[in-house]
């Protein structure tokens, strides 16, 4: 491919986590050329004084969020403030792959959206979670069953998912799909570095907080990913989904270590539980279901766009147990969001992405 | 008190973690003075090489770990390996006060010790958790129930508890006991600090593989703690205990936060759970209701002999979700262990413990 | 000592770091009753939403920090923003014993004062480093040189040492009251925890920024400590003191760990310089000189007012190597406010503070 | 670069932090194959048990470290213990390319390396650090000096840098070639993460131990890197090199943030020192002079080939203060090493290295 067909791609919100991560994936994308990069408070500073890690555009100066800004880009990238990404869509021409990392346009229920998020819906946008399984009812064959990637080829517009939404579907879609778990009574509860909060300033967030504590946050039925947790499973072939869920902040910056479970339909045995799973992800890039008996850990992870997955079955307790790693700032939000976009421009799904992670 | 009228105490198994903050908490403790120190690989060393933070104890030189050494004091706390408490306690004299950190004497069932642990049961002795509710069946009156401090006085013999068990017995057994919560379906999950699993030299336990990683471990039904909680939630009250349990390790030397939850009894509201915990813990000296909407941090107890408790009710998933904080090493071992030892000796029960955790 | 005659301790600043430092020690303090708490912007909070560690004193109500609500008590405890602690401290009765944790009167040179800090000084107070040795020039007999301590009883106004000062001091003070190291080039470097910077919402502030990362601040002989450590080692005996100093924020909550470094005075010998520390330290209580070969770790003080102190002749270099591990917030801060308290008092020294650190 | 030509890498060592940090790199390498993979006590495993966030090499197995196993490659990287590398290396024909990670090639002087090390010297290999200033005596014309990497292609052998000396080194190396900075006092101090004191089973390594502390180790004048640090300043024109070397393990698992401080030679101002750095690094891919008044974070590098430099003139300390940032795994060892090959054999210098670092 010739200097003149790189893709050219504008990143709005480049001074947040979500933007600067996305920045640094695209710095690797061999496909790609990186055009306007805009933010709000921090437009007119250079992108070295608000991501000094991205070493390599560091001289690049910020402009203001505007239309005109992100005008003449192939793919415009929103790392938005969550209801924010609507109106600046709007305005963008359709013929533009626009890709919203924030949750407007996400879920297809515009009352779930309103109970949430209290606004109005901005619409539902084609869902950028590639490995996610389509199946009418459970039971199916999972490894031939359906993905969310057949749908993305020609897309123009992708809303990328939630990063603990990512953890806990990949965790048990197998399981959803294949009819060996039920979906009624899901427990979920996820060890979530800070980054996952953003950069605003809250005191909860302070490193002298963080550091040597864990803390819950959004307990109880609160917490606004639950509604996609619930869409994404029905889509995997469940009728009704009911899930606790539960984050907790622990003292890491990235990564999500996901501990999801759900009752075994009675009469399935253990193995036809591990080949739902292996048959799910055998063919996966970037989910990988680890041998029997090693568990995940979110260093498996750090920087890379993989996710890690591991399942039981506990007899005694009649739950199957899965644990996913994955990095909140790739396989659940940038990662994802340039998988899709190689999808819907016709790319190799796994250009500019790689598998390996940064440990120790 | 005079000082020949100061409990003289041994601590077998001083060069470990457990040992070690007993070491601490009796060092402040205004009726106690420490007597022997003993330990296994670690004799002939002063206690300053190996525990350099108990600054007034660094002079003192650890003996190997004999009769003969522990022998004329009042109390011999045992901080040793599982599996050999048993026989070091065989060969103390019975008017000795005996307190076990390990696990040899938790349970009352010896087919639950052999499926865990894998060894001949070396007997129950009465159970170190002060607060733990007794009830005949769900439905008591829990602010009146009796509690397991009323079997401690002049017992000579305490088998403290499992770290992880006392985090979610304390979660849940209001629930339990008050008749709001179902048991036959409990899902709990921790994220737990690197020195609950000692002082033993695995990779895993290394601070390059802990550092920025969340990994969890014993996943599945077989972490040993599990049937300890379930003989406890029937203490408290219920018929039958069934529990898929799985901790985590998160990056933190010390604490747990236990996010435990079980399902609603069909027709109680919220006022009724919350009424639950508010009568259970009212009077406690370190279980702390906190007030609704503020969550636990495993900062709020650092080095304290705290135990701070929330509980909501999730409608929509049906379940009460509870999230509980200790320090593992102190309201989770050596805590558990003073206090326990204060009942037994007719002491105050708060002597030498502190409500006050180091934060941040 | 009956409750009638317990001291009456009055906290303004109640909400912040060093402030909550404080009550948690007087919390354990067998002499003092706390009175009023404090607080700027958190005035009407209850401390328990604010400081929810400090279970015992949870329900207390935070006040509008006035000279009304800290009238009637015997001690005033001042952890005011840098600045604001003079204008406070201007309204409160010449009888009371004023402890500022604030810079404000630490300097005895108002032109330092206004260099480093960029407003008018508010006067010298007598200093609360109980510990620094006073000798006229440099060669005294260390062991029996005046100390600090002998200045505070009686008193009714003390200034706490800054934290860093504090670590910086303690490790050279002997070596140049003995006159076996140079004070002309002095080279500091020291890993900071992160509540040294107080609860104030910077960016880099947060965790996100902070895990797995460390970063320098105040580079380039900035720092407003500089003064006061060249002023302390003046006191030690220096007749002039240059010195380089860089602090680094590590990821943990507290601690400090100083490197300094001074030449060796020519023709001196290690056994000389070692024993300049040994005699400095020998009768201390809360500075203890490790044995030779053990080095400090900020573990070893965490939550004590202990500093852990090492030294080593570095031949080659012709240097003095010193490290020094503190808690900032006990021996750096509330610790010394409370040691200081308890000699103008004339309490016991120790009374309230302990040196078992909590670890790991 | 068709696949037939690409080059084939055996990694001895595959096992250790080092090793697999060179597999990271070489996976995503455009001109390299990953040959074999050799360990000692892991042989026989497959490298998914071991280093399992290299998904896409997991299936691979370990063989033995035997000259068998390494034939056949055109380039051999040791990962080896410090001493054992010069035996590997001595069994490998002469024109496979063997870039040895450990220390054993690094030192010209025989006799230090018997003073620091204790062994017989392999010999000497050239240096694998291409930023590396050559200079017959301070005051040379910084940019236009001649590099290490001149040095480096045809060449068969390599000696990769130690972490700490790379760091140290690229701070200090403009002001001595330029002549700004006097060479013969010296002072560094570092801030470490875990991973590079390697996999040993070490009780100061374990997480308990880091969580929430800073340690210093080898304090004193003892660390190995002292005597390259030494030289390597020397090739950059210092006369004679003294220097106090302190490193301090604080809780992260990368990176090293080294303060390195020299006297400022008489006379000179501060534009000339600013001047002497932008002119060594204005050219460099690797090494990047932050702008005047923003200072390194060990963030910043995480993952990436990057090191990041800032300098200060403190003029009342009469000190040149550096600070330098590195991931003490890439620049400091993997990338250096790839950095190097990618010199000896002709590749573009940059070709397989990033320096976007992953944060936060």
């Amino acid at each position: 491919m010739s200097s003149s067909q790189l893709i050219r791609v504008a990143v709005a919100g480049a001074s947040g986590y979500a933007g600067g991560e996305v920045l640094r994936l695209l710095a690797a994308h061999p496909f790609v050329e990186i055009g306007a990069l805009t933010a709000h408070t921090n437009a007119g500073s250079s992108l070295g004084e608000v991501q000094p890690h991205l070493r390599g555009l560091a001289h690049r100066i910020l402009e203001p969020t505007t239309p005109d800004a992100l005008r003449g880009h192939d793919v415009v990238v929103l790392g938005l403030p969550h209801g924010a990404s609507g109106q600046v869509a709007a305005q963008l021409p359709d013929d533009v792959l626009v890709v919203d990392l924030g949750a407007d346009h996400r879920l297809e229920s515009a009352s779930d959206w309103e109970q949430f998020y209290g606004s109005t819906h901005a619409g539902t946008w084609p869902y950028g979670l590639p490995e996610l399984i389509h199946a009418e009812a459970p039971g199916v064959d999972v490894a031939t069953a359906a993905r969310q990637r057949d749908k993305l080829p020609g897309t123009r517009r992708i809303a990328v998912p939630g990063c603990n939404v990512t953890a806990v579907t990949l965790g048990l879609q197998p399981g959803v799909a294949a009819g060996v778990i039920e979906t009624g009574d899901i427990v979920a509860v996820l060890a979530n570095g800070y980054s996952g909060a953003g950069k605003a300033l809250k005191p909860h967030l302070l490193a002298s907080e963080a550091l040597g504590a864990a803390q819950p946050y959004a307990v109880g039925g609160t917490h606004r990913h639950i509604p996609e947790i619930q869409q994404n499973l029905r889509v995997a072939g469940a009728p009704q989904v009911t899930i606790s869920f539960t984050p907790t902040l622990v003292p890491m910056a990235r990564g999500i270590l996901a501990t999801a479970t759900a009752p075994l339909v009675k009469g399935v045995d253990p193995e036809q539980v591990r080949a739902a799973w292996e048959a799910a992800y055998a063919e996966e890039p970037f989910v990988h279901l680890l041998p029997e008996g090693q568990w995940p850990s979110t260093a498996m992870t750090l920087g890379a766009n993989t996710a890690c997955v591991q399942v039981a079955v506990d007899a005694a307790a009649r739950r199957v147990v899965t644990v996913t790693a994955i990095d909140n700032l790739v396989k659940g939000t940038a990662g994802a969001a340039v998988q899709s976009m190689n999808l819907a421009l016709g790319l190799r799904e796994t250009a500019g992405l790689i598998t390996e992670g940064v440990a120790p």
